[in-house]
């Protein structure tokens, strides 16, 4: 029954692999959230389905459950979600994904890959609620709280299957070979069987959980490791659903819904580490701190571990066309979702010289003004703020732009201050507008790590030489995923991107208008590159799922001989 | 120029390909060392070649050199090679290798495969000299110096090499990207580099080196990593052919020689350890003890670490066709190269009610005597027991023997004696039949671990699916990369097939005539199956080649938009 899936299916996957060989654009799924697409109905059924949770428990029916917890507060509201989440005995869990393994193994990775195909289709369908869930959990804007955290995930995830898929097409199940040895023609049958590791454990983040944890699912699942997802306690809800609906896709095709589980943990009692030591976790995937990254990265101890964590993203500006586009475009990918994407840029490196465009010379005063003015631009009007910047994901990150306001006056100078901006519709919601800091490029103390949230540098360099070198060096020593550059010397781009791709940051040149430059595409940009501490979680390549199974063979001599 | 090697040695190339793709029988190489094939000369001049080095310097131009070091005796005439290697400053030879990288790094996959090809081809012209290097080290004999540690590690090497060339063609060089944000098509022109990791140290073992070691250099090179080769000291000249067969073609091209270097200790100062913790270590190849192998493990620290150790190979029988064909395949198999390969089966299980056959019942006694005897046909004719047995590599492996002798006499029963048999050639050679001891399921202690070198067990248990249970166990907690079964149950087989599944050994079941049992074809069979402690060096899929390299991305506004 499975694999009728596959074929029903295919389009998606073969839709997949076309792209990943090309890295063109590809969507197997529906980005706009309009009514004009949709319809009426499921706009207000997601967001009905996600209000009827509120205040609940959320009912998953997991092995060895010890309680209920839930400490979600909706970054919109201020107000506590109310909903309680199964806490579980870990050794029952880990047990129970232990025994719903075998019979997910013998299905194959046809029937696998069929079944993780249907349960995106499903996912798919619950787009609408995933997004009011990602909203007031994660605080991201409604618009990228369907876009971003739905289908781009959803795609992320499709991209994933569709590796896992090609990596175990890389054996036939069965082989003939035939080879003189002597006077004898012997021939063999040879069988191969994908073995799967054993449990994996899939740590998600607050900011954005689905984009990274639908590929280390999907990866996981699809070559046949069970699943036990462990989403941060401030942003459980997108998680929970997301098990949910896996669960309810292998029950209704008479797998064991075990194979997928949660791992709900408090802030006061987390259960990272005891997870990551547990001796039946076999995979790991982590999402999250650059610190407890590290101690997971430290304690993996052989198996299988897949990061990402923090980095330092620099936009190193030598040379532009316009001075206004490029601004707007920096302002832009800045103000997203209040700079709490991994992705985001925070150290932006201007010569003090100054710098070139198409209608003249420009000093670095006016790069400034004109970065502080285009970010003004889009703060200044709330429901474009909204839109854009969203809302910020825990107090704690108001609290850590309140003390870079205080350091950056210091150490700085305070270029723009941070205030809320009012949001048209939710008037408690935590919002905050960028935090401009201006440096000189001695001061590597204060941006030489990340300053989560609404926070900027920007760094005055002797030029822009030395700003290259300082951000792709601290892009390797401390961590990146993306890098930004201007310039209009074509000289010059070819040792930043050298210099970038050493340092292991995507680097994005010249690109202005209306694509966010932190926009990372699933089939064609890789995620974390793995050659610098923001981790090797690259989400796009082989890397990302040849470990996570290994190949058994048998072999016998034909009957047929 | 180089780019003109791969289109010279595409057939080869694309012969690899192909075969993986099916699992197919495939060789780029010839395996028969005969005259008839290769005419007089070229078997003359391999010889010459090897005896020119004997009592001399191998002079290799590399960074360094601090003294010359060689401490080989040839396991055939008992006497020093007195041949002398550099020894060099490991500093010298990381910093060598690290300013080697760059321009092998800008090369890009197809020059580099390209050249690897041409590698493997000048390696192939030199498989005479190689065939009398090895037989004089690793003790092998004659025809399996050439054929398994030439043409058969060969074939491995361009395996792995077709994995590399495969896996970097994930991405395209260039793409371009189009989608729609709003009302503006953004178009991004891409581009992908393959970013190596650096240094790569590869451990040989003494018996059979050029087997893992050419995947290992191959799947390094061809990703871009800088090769540092470090040969067991007993078996030093086969790794400084190669590495100077490398050289020479890197130099010949353009390219730096110290792409590939030789690193060579002593065994009273040993180098592992340093070279493990070297801060310059990328990559990590080990073949070897279990013991070390384990601490390379445990100081792997994240980097990727291929290894293959050493296991507990076990033959079970249930029943069987024949018990003479039975028999002397199992015999054929403990006597190859006596038992100093990897793939070398150990533990020998039998019911204690016997087995039947075609021809009726076999009490256990009948088949332990049969093994024996078959045994004793191989080596009681010296010319057989040259081709087949070899010589032994080490004295400690003689030890060895003596050791067991005494202890197989104390807890079991010696159902065969060693003995040295009278080499037709060399009549000093280190040589010595297997022996058998017989004991009991109970004693797995005396069984549970790996006993090298001319050691079988011959081991009874109350029934075939006890001792399927024990095998298949212990190579999971104590590693295996091989097990082979008898019965004519199709039941019990389909339940042998998963068992050592689950344990990761390669099984090979019901295979007598000419085929070793434990041969293992390149493009087919996987090696180290990375499931129990043996190691995870498969060599024949993905997981070999994934992790050796990562994907740096740069993407800009297309200029034709």
């Amino acid at each position: 029954m499975t694999a009728d899936y596959f074929d029903t299916h295919r389009g998606m996957l073969d839709g997949a692999i076309q792209a990943m060989a090309t890295r063109s654009a590809f969507s197997a799924f529906t980005e706009s959230p309009s009514t004009r697409v949709h319809g009426d109905a499921p706009p207000r059924e997601g967001k009905a389905a996600f209000e009827a949770r509120l205040g609940a428990r959320f009912e998953l029916d997991q092995p060895g459950i010890t309680g209920w917890v839930g400490e979600e507060i909706s970054p919109y509201t201020a107000q506590p979600l109310g909903i309680t989440y199964p806490q579980c005995d870990l050794d029952a869990q880990f047990e129970a994904a232990d025994r719903a393994l075998a019979s997910w193994r013998e299905a194959g990775p046809h029937a696998r890959v069929g079944l993780c195909l249907e349960m995106l289709d499903r996912l798919s369908a619950r787009a609408f609620e995933n997004a009011h869930a990602v909203m007031h959990t994660a605080g991201q804007s409604y618009a990228m709280a369907y876009a971003g955290s739905g289908p781009n995930a959803l795609d992320r995830g499709l991209e994933a299957l569709a590796l896992a898929w090609q990596a175990q097409s890389q054996v036939p199940a069965e082989a003939t070979w035939q080879k003189r040895f002597g006077k004898q023609e012997v021939v063999l049958e040879k069988r191969y069987r994908i073995m799967p590791l054993g449990p994996a454990v899939v740590f998600c983040c607050a900011s954005f959980p689905t984009w990274n944890a639908h590929p280390a699912i999907f990866a996981n699942l699809a070559t046949g490791n069970p699943v036990l997802v462990k989403p941060h306690p401030g942003c459980v809800l997108p998680m929970a659903i997301t098990v949910e609906t896996l669960r309810a896709v292998l029950s209704d095709n008479g797998f064991d819904p075990n194979l997928v589980q949660l791992v709900v943990d408090t802030t006061r009692d987390p259960l990272g580490k005891h997870l990551v030591r547990h001796p039946r976790t076999a995979i790991i995937d982590f999402t999250g701190s650059a610190r407890f990254g590290s101690w997971v990265e430290a304690n993996a101890e052989g198996r299988p571990c897949y990061t990402e964590t923090s980095g330092v993203n620099a936009v190193v500006i030598e040379s532009c066309e316009s001075l206004s586009a490029m601004a707007a475009a920096i302002a832009g990918s800045v103000c997203l979702f209040s700079s709490q994407m991994c992705t985001s840029p925070q150290n932006i490196f201007i010569p003090a010289g100054g710098i070139r465009s198409q209608s003249g010379h420009h000093s670095a005063d006016e790069v400034r003004k004109a970065i502080v003015a285009a970010i003004d631009a889009i703060t200044s009007e709330p429901a474009r703020a909204a839109s854009v910047l969203g809302a910020i994901q825990s107090r704690a990150t108001l609290d850590l732009v309140a003390d870079w306001r205080q350091r950056g006056a210091s150490a700085g100078r305070v270029l723009r201050g941070s205030a809320p901006y009012p949001h048209p519709d939710f008037p408690d919601a935590w919002t905050a507008s960028p935090l401009v800091i201006g440096l000189d490029i001695a001061r590597h103390e204060l941006y030489a790590d990340e300053a989560f949230g609404p926070i900027a540098f920007i760094i005055e360099a002797a030029d822009a030489d030395q700003a290259l070198a300082q951000a792709s060096s601290d892009a390797r020593e401390h961590g990146a995923i993306t890098a930004f550059v201007y310039s209009t010397d074509e000289a010059w781009l070819e040792r930043a991107e050298l210099a970038f791709a050493r340092a292991g940051a995507a680097l994005t040149e010249n690109l202005t208008g209306a694509m966010p430059l932190n926009f990372a595409a699933a089939y064609s940009d890789l995620h974390v590159s793995g050659l610098n501490p923001a981790g090797n979680a690259s989400l796009a390549d082989w890397s990302f799922v040849a470990g996570r199974f290994r190949i058994a063979q048998a072999r016998r001599p034909s009957s047929a001989a």
